[in-house]
């Protein structure tokens, strides 16, 4: 179980300014899907109750009432309800829209819900965990016939290049470079031998220069084979366990002539597809896919091998990927990727297997 | 009363890389001063027993130890303890550091000792609020003849000239103008008017840009007027009470002909003097006060106006100055500076008061 004030200070003080929001607020791609998906399925809205799970400024919230609701519950966990309230009341919706201050998971509602809106997704879906708190509120809150906002989600994984290891290997280098002085030093001027430390100290570095995956917006020739599903998600019928490990298995084939893979990168796409009973008019996705003209804040996921392999068209790989929690934080990841590399030619090469911190 | 976990995620937890401790054992004015204290004072040491309050590393629990210490107790609240205990034995001190995982509140002792060191000193001495574990320390078990290393601390304030403020207020104005633009779009594309968070937004950059005391490296040249000590600690007989609120009055001339007075910058410095009874061999003393060659890591602390004021030699002022713990975080400090400010012609200008957030 966790700690509360422990989980205040290394997630929600974040989403306590109004910078930090106004950064969702200002992704064009994120607001255009959430706007559609709303404006262009009022049947969703019109006359029915609304749980907005997170509601951060209220946006969702705002744009659930405009679009006819009759009662909208915005559940918001941090002071950041109070800007949400102001900002409900400047736009006249302080009759519909009810702003709550709290943990979605602390909070008692009136009445069930006809639609749960959220904006849940952390970088690669599944980082923050906070898909916890919409299962619990859909457990809870959402009535038998209801809909959820989005409706589905899925994780993709594909080869890349990239250069960015260089930078980051140079980095990692100067940093022990830099430790091999310290250690003359400190024997010389100070009588201590600190050798010891160098392997404890090497471990730390490198997980943070090599073993910790990277945001990155990725240009889309980057990807340079095959991308695959990794996970499908039914926000309808999603549970906690369903999300607690991501074990799978995919396959994926060059498709670039010449070229280096580098490692993989990762990202999500969500649907707005209301349910079978009572489906959307028009069906909106919010894909975080490398894009040159479309590109969100969650950019992608990058999982970088610390050396690239010369790679071409036909060549392919069975990768098996784990990903789980963080044993001293839930809202944070870790992923495990192993690969059996083949050429073209039937050559295997040499299988590896790295894990990644995704933090 | 402290929620431990949230301390250690706010606090602590930037101690446990050994990163961040090499920073501070790569601070060669730093080390100097406690290598030096230690090693030209045997006499303190030598047979006796010490306890490091805070060891990190490991490296001031050896010092004692190489300097003849009969014990050591070396007690580190992080896992950064596992570390120092592998340098202890890696330099043979095994039998005579014991290096003890813990809250120095939390430890006992199986004795009371000769000598407590320790470097608990924060940006501008206090900020952390460390000195209150010494404090506790002390008054548990520090022999009644014990000696405290450092001894003595003292907190500096001088005017000063410097252009760091227009870097600030044109990234304050950038997000300004950033945020109308958001605010038109908002309205146009979404058609949410946000204009009513537009104060709370621009309450937000303000703490941030301009009302937020500045980590710097003066250059020795940028300080433009007197020097004031606001506060000197015996470090055998102060009390948490008197660390809480530092409130003071001084005044200070401008030196220099024809130039800005753009705030106030702020230092320590912090003395090794034994005790009356058992006086030092050797006065060391470590200073933070700007410097060319003698720079530290603490830098100083920086308080800058928002806009500069043209002075003069013999140009004066009277400056009231409280400081207090953050409400929420009694490890951050608010200061507030009430300033009268007379040209050498005994013209006094308009007074004004102006608050800032130590983070
Ligand atoms: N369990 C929980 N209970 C209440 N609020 C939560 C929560 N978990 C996360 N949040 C809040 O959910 C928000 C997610 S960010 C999305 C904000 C807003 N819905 C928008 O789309 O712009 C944050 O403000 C965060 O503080
Ligand atoms: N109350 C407390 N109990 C135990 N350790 C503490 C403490 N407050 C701070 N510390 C530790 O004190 C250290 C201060 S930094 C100084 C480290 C070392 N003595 C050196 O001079 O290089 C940090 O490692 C921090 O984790």
């Amino acid at each position: 179980s966790v700690d509360k004030g422990v989980d205040y200070a290394n997630y929600f003080c974040t989403y306590s300014f109004l910078y930090h929001q106004k950064e969702m607020l200002s992704d064009r791609v994120r607001m255009d899907a959430y706007y559609n998906s709303i404006s262009q399925n009022k049947h969703h809205f019109i006359g029915k109750t609304v749980l907005d799970v997170g509601t951060g400024s209220g946006i969702l919230a705002i744009w659930s009432a405009q679009a006819g609701a009759r009662k909208v519950y915005a559940v918001e966990a941090t002071k950041m309800s109070e800007h949400a309230r102001l900002l409900v009341k400047a736009n006249g919706l302080e009759d519909i829209v009810e702003v709550i201050e709290g943990s979605m998971e602390d909070v008692t509602l009136p009445e069930k819900v006809d639609v749960i809106i959220s904006e849940w997704m952390g970088y690669f879906l599944l980082r923050e965990s906070m898909f916890d708190s919409v299962i619990c509120a859909r457990d809870r809150w959402l009535k038998p016939t209801g809909v959820m906002y989005p409706s589905h989600a899925r994780i993709w994984l594909a080869p890349i290049k990239s250069h960015l290891i260089d930078q980051k290997r140079d980095h990692y280098d100067g940093t022990m470079e830099e430790w091999h002085g310290f250690i003359d030093d400190t024997r010389n001027s100070y009588g201590v031998d600190m050798s010891i430390l160098t392997e404890p100290f090497t471990d730390e570095q490198k997980k943070y220069y090599l073993q910790t995956s990277l945001w990155n917006n990725l240009r889309p020739e980057q990807v340079i084979g095959t991308a695959s599903i990794i996970k499908e998600m039914d926000c309808l019928t999603a549970t906690v366990e369903d999300i607690l490990v991501i074990k799978t298995q995919f396959f994926s084939s060059i498709l670039e002539e010449d070229t280096k893979f580098s490692g993989f990168g990762g990202w999500f796409d969500v649907h707005f597809r209301g349910r079978s009973e009572s489906p959307a008019t028009t069906e909106i996705e919010l894909s975080t896919a490398p894009s040159i003209e479309n590109g969100t804040h969650w950019g992608q996921q990058v999982f970088l091998l610390n050396s690239p392999i010369r790679c071409s068209k036909g060549d392919n790989m069975n990768v098996s990927f784990v990903m789980n929690r963080a044993k001293d934080n839930h809202r944070l990841l870790e992923a495990e990727f192993g690969c059996e590399f083949k050429l073209a030619s039937g050559q295997p090469l040499q299988p590896f297997r790295k894990k990644f911190f995704i933090e």
